[in-house]
């Protein structure tokens, strides 16, 4: 099934970076896929994005990667983005055609941590545009985890000789002068392209202000990205710093490195989103302290939104 | 001047991390080393930690590290801990004799990037013991920049092979359950060591109801961490979340590695705490759009301050 | 086609990390699998190790891993191991049954680059080994690449503790010691294994005396390796040595990192193993000097032998 | 005093990298610095450098970097180079100045391990250019170490910006190409500098016939470099590689990381450079095996030159 339209530059509002769903014993949650598209469609996603660092993507089989693909495209009335990041051109290529074929309206990459110079990174994703064909793909920006750092002038040179690499998935930390940066050259005459944001949701509020269209992030409540988003380009920001300072409490604890993933798929699982929080092994079980000081902030967490009317 | 007393493990409270100030032209600024010891005892300091990571100690000669212990060891009237980490052991043990001969209460020490195996991280700090004799001493733990990991295991052994190592300064992240450990090892018989906490604060609430003795940060409101740590140990836990959740959208704008340091120094500036918020080259410029952020994210904290009376 | 005979730890001698040959496109070279399996049993090789790091197993799709498995499997006399690292367990487990089911000898793990302390290693092998159920695998200590440091006692833990480990891929730098010391813990009482030395073999005389069974490496003259091994064990070191010093200059000459894998296949090629010397995107391409320095390493590396008689 | 000369961009032959010589109790060894610099002069030595990684410098204090720097520069007759690295500009300067009033003819700076990108290492090296004024400084490109990988580009850039870089210490592994690269980009117009190449010797042949201007490395046979470096520049390549060859088994097995330091220490001390091999702590002690095998390459060694003739 091709994708019904394919990702370009317009993309907007809240990509939210789909979590993969398991069974206690590890076993792929089909059920869930279903049940999970339908929760962040329902409060605000205005696309996915699928096997991804946090989707456990490197935790799953070649096989079970295809059956997430085909599950969620099929489901999903909103673009799908699958992550293809892999050691190998040949790989990325398959696993993005793959991906085409059933139905994502597009791909992301991220770079290889042995890139270091410029000029690495620049020639590599022009390969990476070269294998890709004629398939839109966003360029993954992610130096806490990839330990690769790309300037703005960087990232414009890819944008300037890759056509279809339609959107910058910006996750860079610090990063907010980055996005101003590359919207001033945006300003002087450069490609405008989709800048989405990760980081947990963090810095959301100030990512907007300073440009970017939207989230790309995993966050567990997508509502209040959508809503964020949603009042910055109403420029109502005293409304859109309400709700998220209503929400940085449990962001930030959900932003522990390693434990967030069980913990936003705790919370997942609580909200109904999916039927279990088993993270594939290796992973982190969270012990009852952990357990008791989510419940703490999700109970403050409800009530100031409730305050907030 | 030997110090009035010497750090041990009853610490506790908030040993402000202290920034070094410069003068425009980057030189040290020595009058604004004495209002910055006041600024921060009347905001609730019960130490401060001198020439760490956060305080540029890597940019200072020699002969400056000297002029700073001095300064701040004459004025201040709570402990002072002084960093003094080092590649050798020699430089270590140069810089401790200076700190203690000149009234330090302390040092405190960071494992070298080269360690790895916890044999080797157990080797190095007694190593570490051994150089510096008498001494009280803080252990580091800083994964996130010094890159080396260390288990509840390898500290425990650590602080039972090292009577003079007195204080974890915790900075793991994730670091929550490394508290609840330690303190179950206390529990089965282990000796009780004062355990506090960095991380810019951003965790200081969980972490004192784990067991944490207090903080050792920078944050520019040591006053936030005094109130957290005192509403926590009278068990007002509902008014120390009201307070940490006000503080909290600065403090996560201040979090941003290496942007950080620049806009504390800012702060500390605009609270008239030092002269200058100059950082030492290499260093960031803060750009207008950060500055007005800051000047919004400050005005929202202070009215949500008034707000909680 | 199951194995002949399972991988167990009376392993010894050479196994070759066998490269992967491709066509000019890129494309896999099948017809070169069988030659080189033959170039390399035909010159000492006792084993083929498959898929390693240096085979580009990162490069290739799911499906060409196993067309490699399935074509060196059976054309090969000698045992084969395949490389089953992956980021997760599943994919672990999912590419070991390929390989053990298509007539794998064994399989081998190198840690991921996330561990660091002594019980995440030892925690993720005990994992590995639970998932591997009845498969032998290797142990591979691999930390210039992996980044994870491992100790004897480390080792002999994870020995200890999962029986089906039958072998250690030594490639520690410098790892001498690591050998005495492994060997010295079986004097006293631990159970054999076999290790068999990577490094290249710019350490495998060195590496024979202190108790190593063989070599897995690469070094596109095998013989040398088998030459070297029989010597050593023969008890005739002053001609290992002399053996080993003709190919030192070539072997130091292909050691270098990244371009070592295109000097390899580069000679490989030109000694009729595989029909071209192509390097799988992104990889890299040999210049002219490069290539005339290989020529007179070659020629005088052939004359040195031919005085050794 | 004063230096006699200055470096400048016609620097050549072999620099060697001293050691610092310590007594057994890890005291600094001053009557050794003496010997040391005689015995590397009387093999052919055209420069001393000091102070760098192999130098133990980190493990000295400010007082014995001093005092190293005044006795080297007192006793030696060939230009001495200081390596100044340190993390701040601050202390680079008085460390530079210090050396310069010494003595020194010119200094040595390596990049701090957090420049990632051609931009950060272009400017950092910038401002250092600047802090030391009209100081002569060699730009140390050691990426296995500092993990800064600098392109010929930015080199180029560097040098044409900063008219006081007259040296490259190269130690890129593999980095053959980039000697090439640079001296076609000079061929091309660009100013010519001189390349002193590191990597312990390992591949100074070849790095000579690329167009290396001689060796800056510590392998323990300093005359191996110089005759090296004079029969490629009479162009008896033959006999180069003659000498080379005979020389390169024990320096490979100096080579090795970290324990290298101290088998060149053990070297130096047996030939009657040094007093004492003793490595300061944290250091290694080698094993009666290790001592063992060099006495067996150092044999062989002797044998093989002397067949040379």
């Amino acid at each position: 099934m091709p994708a019904k339209t394919l990702l370009d530059e317009t993309a907007q509002g809240v990509f939210t970076i789909a979590a993969t769903p398991f069974l206690p014993d590890g076993a792929l949650d089909i059920e869930s896929l279903d049940s999970m598209v339908d929760f962040y469609e329902a409060r605000g996603a205005t696309g996915l994005t699928i096997l991804g660092i946090m989707g456990e993507a490197g935790k799953l089989s070649a096989k079970e990667s295809g059956i997430v693909i085909d599950r969620v495209t099929a489901r999903a009335s909103v673009p799908v983005v699958v992550g293809v990041s892999a050691p190998g051109l040949a790989g990325i290529k398959a696993m993005a055609d793959t991906a085409m074929e059933r139905g994502a309206a597009g791909v992301m990459v991220a770079p290889p941590a042995t890139l270091r110079t410029d000029d690495q990174i620049i020639g590599y994703f022009q390969m990476v545009a070269e294998v890709l064909g004629k398939t839109p793909w966003v360029l993954q920006d992610f130096p806490l985890v990839t330990e690769v750092q790309m300037t703005p002038r960087v990232i414009r040179t890819i944008m300037d000789s890759c056509p279809t690499c339609v959107m910058l998935k910006h996750e860079d930390w610090p990063g907010l002068e980055k996005i101003s940066t590359l919207r001033r050259q945006e300003a002087e005459g450069a490609r405008r392209i989709s800048i989405l944001c990760g980081n947990g949701g963090m810095f959301l509020l100030e990512e907007m202000l300073r440009g970017a269209d939207g989230a790309m992030t995993g966050f567990a409540y997508p509502e209040m990205m959508a809503e964020v988003v949603r009042l910055t380009k109403a420029e109502d920001e005293g409304r859109a710093r309400d709700v998220f300072d209503a929400y940085l409490p449990l962001m930030r604890y959900e932003s522990q490195p390693g434990l967030g993933l069980a913990i936003r798929k705790h919370i997942l699982a609580k909200r109904g989103a999916i039927a279990h929080a088993t993270v594939r092994r290796p992973g982190t079980v969270l012990s009852a302290a952990t357990l008791e000081e989510i419940e703490t902030l999700i109970a403050r967490q409800e009530a100031r939104l409730a305050a907030l009317g």
